[in-house]
């Protein structure tokens, strides 16, 4: 048995999220149809996170094993060919010990949410951005975001049908920055809750609007209630950067 | 009588290009339509250059005359508004003394092409690039390009199909950088002849693939013969940024 790591990319808005689904199309169904059509094995694949429809990948990764051995390279562009016209790319193919796992192994999931600020919607960016007519103040949300850093129980910032264990994370990094019209929040921690980084950008851009001060988001967070969040950011301004692993 | 000025972004996916065409969608069409919805008047638009199918634009820039008097930020609005689901978007509408004239008092057009060099394709980009599975070598594209600078017969790098009277034009800047995967070509000048930044461009890619020289290039220039240029690179690479006018 071989197992496989992929590193993938792909445009989120044609899927119905990363997991597989009953009558609709996810990334996971296409990933585990290319393999098939292949190697021939059924396989389950399984990947670092499971992103929600709408929400886009650069550097997501998933592992399989296989009964044959086929070398990467083979893996990559036979399942490049095989996913097509789908807007998913394996970047890149690896074999890698048999106790890799592509969710538990993970060290670091990095996250980009682009807010898009500019009075007409954008038609090139349209599907990969939240537009807000509005400017928002980057250095008041910058500021506030430094809050949320460390350890903290996030149940505010957690979808109702979130599943782990716990609702304590630790946030490593959250920037907020501005490049030309956007708004661009940078967040990456070992591991993150359902819907955890746009129930934070959907409150950032309260602060950054100047509805909220960053004492209106530090009451938010402390208050552990769900009710308190402010309005999730939407899915398609949300991109999986990269996920970090041990060096074998 | 008042003359607008609209500054447009567009997607030229869904585009058979920017000029009218009998049974095709075109982005002209669709600005006539929006506009007859607001106004009620049947006009003509005019562009300031007229972009092939798949080609974008961040700041195409049109005019156009309407009897009534309609306030230009009503315009953009009602415009913005009767234009969807295109991927057309007004960015800018002002109205403009009436010797103003989209093509004729354009001062100078900004494009950019980006290549994306990787051996997987672009899923996110996929649509806005021009994918090279190899390495392209930015630097020898952008010294060999300064030899295309200035006053030159550029029938090498002309459409077959162009209806300009002259193939001479003066280019005034073709600069070749990297950022990370992609070579992104700058293109500007007064006005360019019918496909000659994406003939460049193709051309340029022989260059950066070490299959021409700078020498090759300038005896294709020099050639003034159509079959001496390299494959003409495809559209969906190409944006326009910029249109630039006298300050009224």
């Amino acid at each position: 048995m071989t197992r496989y790591r992929l590193t993938i990319e792909y445009n989120g808005s044609q899927f119905s999220g990363w997991q597989r689904q009953e009558n609709a199309p996810s990334v996971q169904e296409a990933l585990e149809e290319a393999i098939c059509d292949l190697s021939t094995e059924r396989v389950a694949v399984t990947g670092a996170g499971r992103t929600d429809a709408g929400v886009h990948a650069l550097g997501q990764c998933a592992h399989f094993d296989l009964e044959k051995e086929i070398s990467p390279d083979t893996v990559q562009n036979a399942l490049n060919a095989h996913l097509r016209p789908h807007l998913i790319v394996i970047v890149q193919a690896e074999s890698v010990p048999e106790d890799f796992h592509a969710r538990f192994s993970a060290l670091a999931r990095h996250y980009e949410y682009r807010i898009f600020c500019r009075r007409a919607p954008p038609a090139l960016d349209h599907g990969f951005v939240w537009h807000v007519a509005r400017k928002l103040d980057a250095e008041t949300m910058h500021d506030a975001a430094q809050i949320l850093l460390g350890k903290h129980d996030f149940t505010t910032f957690r979808s109702v049908q979130c599943q782990a264990k716990t609702p304590v994370k630790t946030l490593d990094c959250l920037n907020v920055s501005r490049r030309e019209n956007e708004i661009i929040i940078y967040a990456r921690a070992r591991s993150f809750l359902h819907n955890q980084v746009r129930s934070l950008v959907g409150s950032l851009k309260l602060v950054g609007e100047g509805k909220w001060t960053s004492r209106d988001l530090q009451r938010a967070l402390e208050a552990c209630d769900r009710s308190t969040c402010g309005p999730v950011a939407p899915p398609q301004g949300l991109t999986l950067l990269q996920v970090d692993y041990p060096a074998f």
